[in-house]
């Protein structure tokens, strides 16, 4: 019955004084709503005994939206029913409530009001329905009895208490494993997900705080961190893994395994916070983000395919960037600065008149006028010319298509734009520093101020050029309005996912949002768990949670889990290379302990010690494939222990779901109710050099760094323009602990070379190169594409993934 | 009550059967339900002296879910209400319906029944609120006593009559203008929009129909197209225009002042539908696509921005086809045919098979071969190689930003690309055939078909390469799969809109969605009206409604809306120029009668005679500006009818809403109910030259055409590649009825030049140009952005528009 509640669009909430109210307890409630600051006006509907003189005086006249009298009074005679349902009353009431409209209204009113109540909600909504039936008595009476039991659940005390923290009622999905296991798609739609409203109840939000984009997904309102500021987060679990291979290891799929297991099976509250895929290699190469086998998200497709439409969003962001600035350079080329300041700054109605975005400009630029005309000619020459050097613009459009042939071109080459042609490129959509912003902002606010922050290029002056100089930083916000709210799904058994943000691990961060966290943590409640992955191996992934992440969001961690699969073990301990789209060699098919051992002793053991830099517990969690023997497999926990995890399992979720990694959520609890002694691994204090050189030696293993000349005069600029304190995002392969990604195990006593330094001062990090980071993929020969399509009478998808 | 049981997302619907009921009146129900298709099983719930021999034989084998006697029998006792509610019972009845998910079954059975479907509703949806409750013993009686009730409401009967058409009940806003007319945001600001399922109920939507994109939009599900395929269409009305001046003549106010004067005021059902606008040109030039002053879509930011986001998707598919293009040109100048083929026709786990969309590649081709290994070596070369010549490519890529450097570039610089560079362009993502194909395609099926067909450009040796032949286009309608169901939203007066489609009115054919106009003229019911619109001059836009659209369609307009202004009948007349961005000249501002004569009788008279020329009755709409006069206002009036225009009426929608366009309603309502007799301007059959001749000739008032050399030998290709009988797509100038802008009136004696001639397959026009067409807006130098901002805490947007 609350959902017909929720449906009355007025912020009606009714309170029901029960039919033996006295006196004293109506002026009771009273006091109390006059003194509550979340009501904003009270409508009495009592019956007129029940309105003496001094219940009238009690009620403070701020919070009297009607007067009083002049609709309650002398009307309602009690019990004669007839007469609450005469529908001129209710239009009357609609009509005074739409006056407070955005306002919290409260009907307080006995038996007689539900009836009111339910006419408004009828003339509301119009639901004719049950109107045409409103001349039978008996149906009258029915209906009324009925609201007022449901009232009683709905009273004042009731509404207040919604606004808290309500645990968790979750009615998971039940999984029936298949052997052999199917494919992701085929698991994916045999499970009827549940409506994200009723998931979004289960798990405590409001209706008011959900967006549902369709059946099976629904944005959150970052309202609700204010509704629960009070309640204590819940444990913080990040997904690490050690080096991968270039087939990746299976984090996601741990991830969602082990939210699967500790809320299906352990029933304990937790949330997945998971990145959104790019869609370009959806269609490119094979490989769901959704996770995988019993698994997943779900519907896996909706997943993989637009969502909410948040990269989409960024998209069209960035490239308004791009668009201002070529557009910018055109016009500056073509006119005075007399005419440039007045088509900036035109006359409206004969008033001129700088915008607020203008304003801050001026600022920026030392001048403190307000008023148009009393800028010098050398003022408004600074002020019109952003007067950007095209060789040195370091905003890249993008697209989410893996399309190969946008990595370089020249552009502008149309007779209209006057020559002023100029070699730039497209990057993938994920890889755009408007998505690093949005995965590290911590409200609206702060996203758009990141965002007019953007440095763009430099001017021929060198002083940077931002997004906010070209005027576009409004726009920008605006465009990535819905794109900030997390986007709610589910896995295969029904338990809540957060996917929002997907950084590039490599240029950027790599890691989901810290507002989907955020989120989560408040959700869950203090003894729920949040988990989210962080890209790549720990060595990138995870120190770039630590560092930038954490850093930004003040979260602090509790438990670590590092996935390991034994087929990057035997990689690590000696094994071939392998390589996607290649059979496997038999190393990885047949038992092979030596091997195993050897990369136990390497890669695994170094990626714990690196979590225990931050003074995190590690849990390793051991993703077993159908080739892994008993004894590969008890070797490996074994030697896990031994190097310093508080604990180490193997799981099964790809084949059983969360059934396969009760162990894995047992070890996580218990790792959780460890103290942790969390710490940085760098001040941001330190100079550029030195941060690169802390995580190059304590991370990475390395002997030390070399600075290219190129990366030191750049290191020298941003010193210059104040950088000099951001934290470091290393862009370096994934597939090595060092710079070389043959070099598996755990290399030591190289020198870590850095070709050149980047930044991104909206996102708000350094990022030093090491080797050539390529930031669009490509489309093999034949792209999945080839297998997907669409049946145009069911409307399912075959073929993706 | 009906929010309730639609909550219950097993597809459980209930018929009660009374207290009293016989057993023939028990078989007699039984006897209908086995014949009933749309119920694909029945759950047997009565008490069981009511389950007689009689009553289990009627029930047909095949529908009957649950053996009878598994769950029913002996069990329940009449009136003992505490058993019914027994949990388990309700679990069990979940598990035995959930395994036939996505069947109708219904749930026969007696008063008990209630409580059991309740008890299964909150199991199901985990409604504790109420659950925590339950033992109270008046609670039970109270609450089944009423659903008992509410259950005549949701018979069987019921239940079919809601697939019927369901008469409107709508509940339109209140409109309150202001005098000065506040800005578009201001006005769409201060009315709040009715929820968008509430909307959908009162327009006869079944809640199953529709996807909510947050709370102010939906998309529509194609469904409803079968479920109401018995229901007569409504009226369908197309609002078309005089020759514009660059700054429009407000057709999109007119069709939103006339569907809201039609049904908030005259009560008459109707529905407007959209074209959904470009994103570039909201941050570009001032200007808002969703009508303005008191009649305009709202939220006007949610249809200005992303909506939900239909046009992110054509970008998405329009620019995988390019990245395929690309990429398979490297691979195919990178390889043998004797590895494409193993590439493009892998082994997987030992067996090659080729994919449906090769099957249909080797079809066309003329190989009837299934088996790989069969094919002959020119079988395999043929089959591998599209060949596609570069210079002879016509797919452009796109994006939704005005980002004129894009115009004309080179792509494929990188090295990666090894020299394959070309040059190429980009258009704003309207401009996309995908965007044509939306607007037209009648179904799924239709659009992938579509989708399939289209040509990306020449192989070398002149053969057409689609996007089946890249492989592609099964992934095509896996992006669009949600693009293609029409989104609703609302008038400021609370009347429904459907916004679905906007392709370019110049290379494409300028009107909204097919869909959206079939799914409108059900709802709106035999004497309801669907209101579109038609892009740019009734000599462009209406022409092209006519001959392109209502051919795919296969429906039939009844009356055309002309939209003029005195300011554009004055600029026919012999006024000055006029542009956008200056002041008007003092013409424009004063009475001038004559200049307002002059408009009438070239243009305004022109372009009645051709919608004459179609069999169409003619109504004008004189949208008046505050300058107007009412001399001026008579005058327009007067000719217009003189010149054969049904009738011809002043509107004050812009300054008063639905109100003002009263008398245009009442005026199309009448002409609506006279006989139209609606007919093409030509036959498909007729050469392409013919085709252009007779548009060139009847609506431009043309001497002749004269054809380019490019554009006969286009002509010739086409032809002979069986494109010949396609209808023409004019590209021509909307300035004037000629290719020259500044030849106003209604201009004769001229002979049309046709520059070139190009085609959209899968759209299905030849599109014949007249000049040359900017398909690429560009920034001015202060783009509206710079007013655009969001405030952060109220997430209210100022500056747009």
């Amino acid at each position: 019955f609350s959902s017909l509640y929720s449906q009355i669009e007025l912020n009606i909430t009714q309170i029901c004084l029960a039919k033996e109210c006295s006196e004293d307890e109506i002026v009771e409630e009273l006091l109390r709503l006059n003194e509550d600051p979340k009501v904003h006006g009270i409508y009495l509907h009592l019956p007129p005994a029940s309105l003496t003189s001094r219940v009238l005086n009690t009620l403070k006249p701020e919070k009297d939206i009607d007067g009083i009298s002049d609709l309650n009074m002398g009307r309602l005679v009690r019990g004669d029913l007839s007469k609450v349902f005469v529908p001129p009353r209710a239009s009357a009431v609609l009509d005074l409530l739409e006056k407070h409209e955005g306002k919290t209204i409260l009907l307080v009113g006995g038996e007689g009001s539900f009836g009111l109540t339910l006419q408004c909600l009828i003339e509301k909504n119009g639901m004719v329905a049950l109107k045409s039936n409103w001349n039978s008595k008996s149906l009258q009476r029915q209906v009324c009895l009925c609201l007022c039991v449901c009232n009683v659940v709905h009273s004042y005390s009731r509404w207040l208490q919604e606004q808290q923290y309500q645990p968790w009622h979750l009615r998971t999905l039940k999984l029936q494993p298949l052997m052999p296991v199917p494919s992701d798609i085929e698991i994916s739609r045999a499970q009827k997900p549940k409506p994200v409203d009723q998931l979004a109840e289960q798990i405590g939000l409001l209706p008011e705080e959900l967006e549902a984009y369709g059946r099976s997904k629904a944005k959150v309102q970052l309202s609700l961190l204010n509704r629960l500021h009070a309640q204590p987060d819940g444990k913080y679990v990040l997904v690490a893994g050690i080096t991968p291979t270039p087939l990746g290891e299976g984090k996601s799929t741990v991830t969602i395994g082990l939210v699967q297991a500790l809320s299906a099976h352990l029933k304990l509250n937790s949330f997945a916070c998971l990145r959104q895929p790019s869609q370009g290699p959806t269609f490119g190469v094979k490989g769901g983000a959704a996770g995988g086998g019993y698994a997943q998200v779900i519907p896996m497709e909706e997943f993989n395919l637009h969502l909410t439409g948040d990269i989409h969003a960024i998209t069209a962001a960035n490239n308004l960037v791009a668009a201002a600035i070529d557009a910018r350079i055109l016009h500056e080329s073509t006119q005075s600065d007399k005419a440039l300041f007045s088509r900036l700054v035109p006359s409206v109605s004969g008033v001129r008149k700088f915008s607020p975005i203008q304003i801050s400009r001026l600022r920026r630029l030392g001048i403190n006028k307000t008023e148009p005309a009393s800028l010098t000619p050398q003022e408004v020459h600074t002020f019109v010319r952003l007067d950007l050097d095209p060789s040195k613009i370091t905003w890249q459009r993008v697209v989410d298509t893996n399309d190969r042939f946008l990595r370089k071109i020249t552009v502008g080459q149309a007779s209209t734009e006057k020559g002023l042609i100029r070699e730039t490129g497209f990057d993938i959509a994920v890889a755009s520093e408007i998505m690093a912003i949005l995965a590290l902002a911590d409200s609206l606010e702060d996203m758009k101020n990141r965002l007019a922050r953007m440095v763009v290029g430099t001017s021929r002056s060198g002083q940077p050029v931002t997004a906010e100089d070209l005027g576009v930083s409004g726009a920008l916000a605006v465009l990535m309005k819905d794109a900030i709210k997390p986007t709610l799904m589910q896995t295969l058994e029904g338990t809540p996912v957060f996917v929002h943000a997907g950084p590039f691990a490599n240029i950027a961060h790599g890691n989901s949002s810290v507002l989907a966290d955020k989120l989560a943590l408040k959700l869950v409640g203090r003894d729920g768990f949040v988990v989210t992955e962080a890209g790549f191996g720990a060595d990138i992934g995870m120190e770039k949670f630590f560092n930038i992440k954490c850093r930004a969001s003040g979260l602090r961690p509790n438990v670590v889990v590092l996935v390991a699969t034994v087929r990057a073990l035997k990689m690590h301990g000696g094994g071939p290379n392998v390589s996607a789209g290649t059979p496997l060699p038999k190393e990885y098919i047949d038992e092979n302990v030596d091997l195993v051992a050897g990369g136990c002793y390497s890669n695994l053991r170094k990626q714990i010690q690196i979590a225990h830099l931050f003074g995190m517990p590690v849990v390793v969690a051991l993703n077993v494939f159908r080739t892994d023997t008993q004894a590969e497999i008890d070797l490996v926990c074994q030697i896990a222990k031994e190097c310093g995890a508080s604990d180490a399992v193997p799981c099964y979720h790809w084949a059983q779901g969360g059934r396969g990694s009760i162990e894995l959520a047992q070890a996580v609890n218990e790792a959780a109710n460890t103290p942790s002694n969390f710490q940085f691994l760098y001040h941001l204090e330190m100079p550029i050099v030195e941060k690169i050189r802390v995580i190059a030696q304590k991370v990475y293993g390395a002997e030390d760094i070399e600075l290219s000349p190129e990366a030191k005069a750049k290191i020298d600029y941003y010193n210059q323009q104040g950088y000099g304190s951001l934290p470091i995002c290393m862009a370096k392969t994934h597939l090595s602990l060092s710079h070389m990604p043959d070099k598996k195990g755990a290399p030591t006593g190289f020198v870590l070379p850095i070709r050149d330094v980047r930044a991104s001062i909206g996102a708000g990090f350094i990022y030093p190169l090491v080797g050539t980071m390529s930031t669009m993929p490509g489309l093999p020969t034949r792209p999945c594409f080839y297998d997907i399509d669409l049946d145009p009478v069911t409307e399912e998808i075959t073929g993706l993934f």
